[in-house]
């Protein structure tokens, strides 16, 4: 299938990084992979941040996203952990910055506005939700894996294209996010 | 004059990134460069990561540095700048990790206790004994730049060579860490 796009979408935590590929079509979206980067086994700080960095590049180098989306760290945490969390994503954001690719940050909040329509949803309703958009089966033991295609997702629908209802706030405003798009 | 070993020091901020290079001799410390990297005028928190990451990565291509020295944000700030800090620490070690460089990181207590014996003693104490170490003036409008040389230093004294006293917790333990340095 064509592609007009394609973005990576990373949920960069300490234990799990959860990574999700989509390829973005005229009027479709797929899922280029998906998956989890374990690193609870890593005892030693460093090593966990090395092996974020050479699995982001990696994908990065494999599929050519135009553009990465990264979840936001959810606040309310001790400092330490927000500290630690603040590196895991620093490093993820390194190593698209490295390759020149635009990068953005997405609350969790967001994330699940964007793709459910209601900020405070489960988890499992993002992923029914994403099951739908994409028209696949997700796995429930994947769950960092699926966070990583939900932000990759409303990075997509944030970034002024037909099928986000949302950012366009009237007519006016959707013709020009969407030159091209009304014959 | 003949170094055994080059290491670069970083102080990561959110506003001004402070570094300091130096060459460790068999008998001496040499400064081969230190100064600040201005991030204030950056609005956007990826642009500062972004300057961070290609001011690093110069940095260790053309200083070539065998290891390098991190010194950790101080904790008791609120989580918000935390993950800030911590992101901007990320991408410095993410530059050291792609270029396969020994990383550790120094709280700043343990950085001051390493340079002047004291944990609590202020900047200008450590200004001072900086100045000895080095012997050569250091200017206070740089704080910055004497940090990343302060973190520098203090991961030479802790790495076991001889003018690390506080390492060596007896003689054996002195001769063991400083192979060939008695005759």
């Amino acid at each position: 299938m064509e592609k007009d796009k394609v973005i990576l979408g990373i949920d960069p935590g300490t234990n799990i990084l959860g990574y999700g590929i989509v390829g973005i079509g005229k009027n479709s979206i797929s899922v280029e992979t998906s998956g989890v980067v374990m690193l609870n086994k890593l005892n030693n700080h460093t090593d966990k941040l090395k092996r974020i960095f050479e699995r982001t590049l990696k994908l990065i180098e494999n599929y050519l996203p135009d553009e990465m989306a990264v979840e936001a760290p959810f606040f309310g945490k001790n400092v330490q952990s927000m500290l630690k969390l603040g590196r895991a994503q620093g490093v993820v954001m390194a190593a698209g910055l490295y390759r020149n690719i635009p990068i953005t940050e997405y609350s969790p909040r967001k994330i699940k506005q964007s793709i459910t329509g209601n900020g405070n949803a489960s988890k499992e309703q993002v992923a029914a939700m994403l099951e739908n958009i994409l028209q696949q089966k997700i796995e429930a033991r994947y769950m960092d894996a699926t966070d990583g295609l939900a932000v990759a997702i409303c990075h997509h629908y944030q970034s002024g294209n037909i099928f986000n209802a949302g950012k366009a706030k009237n007519w006016e405003q959707f013709l020009k996010n969407n030159p091209g798009r009304i014959g």
